[in-house]
C-alpha cells in the first residue's frame, strides 16, 4: 500500500489527521504547520473544517493561506461557503487573486471555466529553448501547470504547445516556434466538465487548455481534478440507478433530513405509480376471486420484467454516458435489447411454466404464467433500452429513466399484460 | 469542444477513423502512416482490429509496431490475443521487450505488476543536475514516464523523486541527492489496480512507482492508465447495480448469447427467490380468498420496500467502494440507514393508508398497508445497507448485495410481513 508513516508527511494525509482531531484541537494543528505546509494542507480540507478554521483566521492569515491557494480550489470553496463569509474573505484578498477567483466564479457551474486554473505559462512563439527556461524558473513558483508551455500569438489566441520533455530535449537557441506542436485539443470556458473529462480521457493528456468565446487562451483544467469529476460523476449516475438524488454533498456526511429529502421525491412517484398497478388489480377482483392463485405469480412476473428492465436501462444509461454507444444508433440498440428480452424471456418462461404447473396443476395458469414472461420480458427490454435514449433526445438526462423507474413502470404494464392474457386463456 | 478537423491528427482520433472503415480497407489504411504514427495509432485501436491486422503483420511490421509498443499497452494487447498469436508474437519481439512483456503478464490479473510499465528513468542520487538533464536527453525516447525521475541506490531501492520541474529550476551543479523528495508514495506488484487508482487520485500525482517484494523498483503506474481503470470499476459497479455480469468485453461490443450469458444468472437466482413470495402467497390463499382486495396491495408494499433498500444498498455499496465510508463503522451506516427506513416508511404509509382506505373503505385494511409499510421500509433499508458490509467482510464483492438482490429479497419478506400485519389487524 502507500507508505504508511506514524507521522504523516504528504500534505492530504495532515489534512485527514486534522480532519480527524477534535474541532478544539483543529486550529492549534493547523497553525504548528509551516506556511508552505499549510496552503497545501487547506486546499486537501474537508469544507466544512476549511469553514470553521476560516471563521477563526485573522486577517493576516487569510492573506497567507487564502489567497495563496490555487484559484480553482479556492472558487471551489467558496462555492460551498455562506454569501457573507465569501463577501469578506474577497475583500481581504489581494487585487489579483480578488479578480481571478471572480472571474472562475462567473462562468456556469459544472463547465470547464469553472475547473480551469489561470496559473499555466504562456509564451510568444519567437522565444528560444534557453530564454524559455530561463522565464520556467522565475515563473514556476507561480504556475501550477508546468509540464506543458502554452504559446500564444499576440491576441492571446493559442497558437501552440511545448512539453516540458521537448523543451528539456531540445538545443538552447531553438525557438519555439520549430518545437512545438500545432494541432493543439482545447476546449472552451462553456464546455461541459463531463467533456472535459472525456477529453482528457481520450487524448491521455495532463492538462486541457481553456479558450474563450474570441479563441483566447484563458485557463488550463489539470488531470489531478479530472480523476474527481469522473469519481463525482460516477457516483451520481450510480446514485441514480439507485433512485437517490445527489446534490453535489457527501451522502454520508449530511444529516438524516437531507437523507430523507434526497429519497422520498423518487419514492413517492414510484407509489404513485404503484398505486395504479393496485388499482389495476381492483379493478380485477372478479379475476381473482375465480381464481385466486393468479396472485401467485404477480410477484414473479412484475419482478422479474422489473430485473429485464433494469438490466437494459442500466446498460444503456452507461453506454450514453460513456459514449461507448455514440456510433451505434438507437434503433440497432433496442432491437438488440428486445432480441435479448425475448430470449430471455423464453428461457425463463419454460422454467416459470413448469413451476407454476408444479404449484397449481392448472395447465391454463401455468402457460399463462409463461407467455405473460415472454411478453412482460420483451416489452421491459424496449422500455429499458429505448426511454433513456427519448430522454437524452429531450435532454433531459437518461438516467431519469433507471431501474426504479423502469422497475415501476413495468409492474404497471406487466400486471395489465398478465390479467389479459390469464383470461384469454381461462376464457374468462 | 475538442478540434474537429476534416483529416484527424491525433492518433485516437485515426484510430477510430480506421476503426470505422471497412476491414478490407484498415490495413491498407494503416500502411499509409508514418512509422512513428503507426505505432501511436495502433496502440489505440480496438482490440479486433489490432488482431485484425496483427494476422496480415509480416515479420518485418510485428517488429515495426509491436515491438515498439509500450510493454503495458502491449501486455493487455497480448492478454486478449488467442494464445497461439501470443507465442508467434513472443518469438518475433526483440529479446529485451519479449523479456519486459513475460514480465508484467507474470503478474496478477487487475494488479498494479500488469499495468504498469518498465519504461522509467532512474538515476543514482550523485549524479548532478546538468548530468540528468544530458542523460535525459539521450533516454526520453525509451521512456514513457519524464515529468519524474526516480532516484535508486545500489541495490536498486527507490530512494526518492525528482521532478522534471524541479530539475529544471535548480542549479546546474546541485545533485539529485539534494534537490529529491524522500518522502515518495509507493505501491507493491501485487497490489490491486483500483488501491493503485485510488492513490494516484489522492495524492493528485501523474505517475506511481511500483516496487517488488525486496522494494525494489521495477515500474510505473501513469495516471493515464489509472483514469481508464477508474472508468472501468465505474461501469463495472454499476452494472452489478443493474444486475449484468461485466466481463471486461464491452457489452455493446459482444454478440445476442453473450449478453444473454451475462444477464441470465441474476435472473435465474432472482426467480428463484420470487418463487418463494409465490409459494407464500399460495400458501396464504384462503386468506386471499376472504379478502381478495388484500393482492391489490402486493406490488405497492413489494415495490416500495425493494425502491427503499435499492437505495440503501446503492450508497453503501458505492461508498465502500470509493471508501468514503471507511472512518464510519458498518453500525453507525446501518443505524442511519435504519432511521432513515423509518422516516420514509412513515411518510409514505400514512400516504398508503389514505389511499388504501379511499381504493377500499376498509380502515382494517387500509391500517394494515401502513403498518406493514413502515415495517418493510426499516426491514429493507436494514438488509439494503447491512448486507454489503457483511459480504465485505466475508471477502465477497459487496456489489453482489446490489439493488437486484435486495428488492427481490424484500418481495420475500415483504409479503410475509404484510400478511401476518393483515392477519393479526383483520383477526383471521
Ligand atoms: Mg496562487
Ligand atoms: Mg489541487
Ligand atoms: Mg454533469
Ligand atoms: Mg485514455
Ligand atoms: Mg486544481
Ligand atoms: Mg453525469
Ligand atoms: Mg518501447
Ligand atoms: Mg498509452
Ligand atoms: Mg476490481
Ligand atoms: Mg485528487
Ligand atoms: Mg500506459
Ligand atoms: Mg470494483
Ligand atoms: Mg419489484
Amino acid at each position: 500500500g502507500a507508505k504508511s508513516l506514524l507521522i504523516p508527511v504528504q500534505p492530504v494525509d495532515i489534512a485527514e489527521a486534522i480532519e480527524g482531531l477534535p474541532e478544539s484541537s483543529q486550529l492549534i494543528a493547523f497553525r504548528l504547520l509551516s506556511k508552505a505546509e499549510a496552503i497545501e494542507v487547506y486546499e486537501y480540507l474537508n469544507t466544512d473544517v476549511q469553514q470553521a478554521l476560516i471563521q477563526e483566521f485573522k486577517r493576516q492569515e487569510v492573506l497567507d493561506i487564502v489567497d495563496k491557494m490555487s484559484p480553482d480550489d479556492r472558487a471551489k470553496m467558496f462555492d460551498e461557503l455562506p454569501a457573507k463569509i465569501v463577501r469578506r474573505l474577497l475583500s481581504q484578498l489581494s487585487p489579483k487573486e480578488r479578480q481571478a477567483t471572480a472571474i472562475l466564479l462567473g462562468y456556469g457551474e459544472y463547465t470547464a471555466g469553472r475547473i480551469m486554473t489561470p496559473e499555466y505559462i504562456s509564451l510568444k512563439e519567437n522565444l528560444t529553448v534557453s530564454q524559455t527556461l530561463e522565464r520556467i524558473r522565475s515563473l514556476s513558483n507561480a504556475s501550477e501547470v508546468v509540464y506543458y508551455l502554452y504559446v500564444t500569438d499576440s491576441s492571446r489566441q493559442l497558437t501552440g504547445i511545448v512539453s516540458l520533455r521537448d523543451l528539456v530535449i531540445a538545443a538552447p537557441d531553438t525557438t519555439l516556434a520549430e518545437i512545438m506542436t500545432r494541432d493543439v485539443v482545447f476546449v472552451h470556458t462553456d464546455t461541459d466538465r463531463e467533456e472535459v473529462a472525456r477529453t482528457i480521457q481520450r487524448y491521455d493528456i495532463l492538462a486541457l487548455p481553456v479558450v474563450d468565446s474570441e479563441e483566447r487562451l484563458v485557463g488550463v483544467v489539470t488531470v489531478d481534478d479530472v480523476i474527481d469529476i469522473i469519481e463525482q460523476e460516477a457516483t451520481e449516475d450510480i446514485y441514480a440507478l439507485g433512485g437517490v438524488q445527489s446534490d453535489g454533498d457527501s451522502y454520508f456526511q449530511t444529516n438524516l433530513l437531507t437523507v430523507a429529502r434526497r429519497r422520498v421525491v423518487w419514492l413517492f412517484v414510484l407509489l404513485l405509480t404503484n398505486t395504479v398497478t393496485g388499482a389495476i388489480i381492483r379493478y380485477n377482483e372478479s379475476l381473482l376471486q375465480e381464481v385466486v392463485i393468479l396472485a401467485a405469480f404477480i410477484p414473479l412476473l412484475t419482478g422479474t420484467g422489473g430485473n429485464v428492465g433494469a438490466q437494459s436501462s442500466t446498460v444503456v444509461i452507461r453506454g450514453l454516458n460513456t459514449e461507448e454507444i455514440q456510433n451505434m444508433g438507437a434503433g440497432k440498440v433496442v432491437f438488440r435489447e428486445a432480441a435479448a428480452g425475448i430470449l430471455l424471456g423464453l428461457i425463463l418462461g419454460v422454467m416459470a411454466t413448469v413451476w407454476a404447473y408444479f404449484l397449481q396443476g392448472s395447465f391454463q395458469v401455468a402457460i399463462s404464467v409463461g407467455i405473460s414472461l415472454v411478453a412482460i420480458a420483451l416489452l421491459a427490454s424496449v422500455a429499458g433500452s429505448a426511454l433513456p435514449f427519448l430522454f437524452r433526445s429531450l435532454n433531459l438526462d437518461p438516467a431519469l429513466m433507471s431501474a426504479p423507474f423502469i422497475t415501476t413502470a413495468v409492474d404497471v404494464l406487466g400486471v395489465l399484460i398478465y390479467f389479459n392474457i390469464a383470461k384469454t386463456i381461462l376464457g374468462l
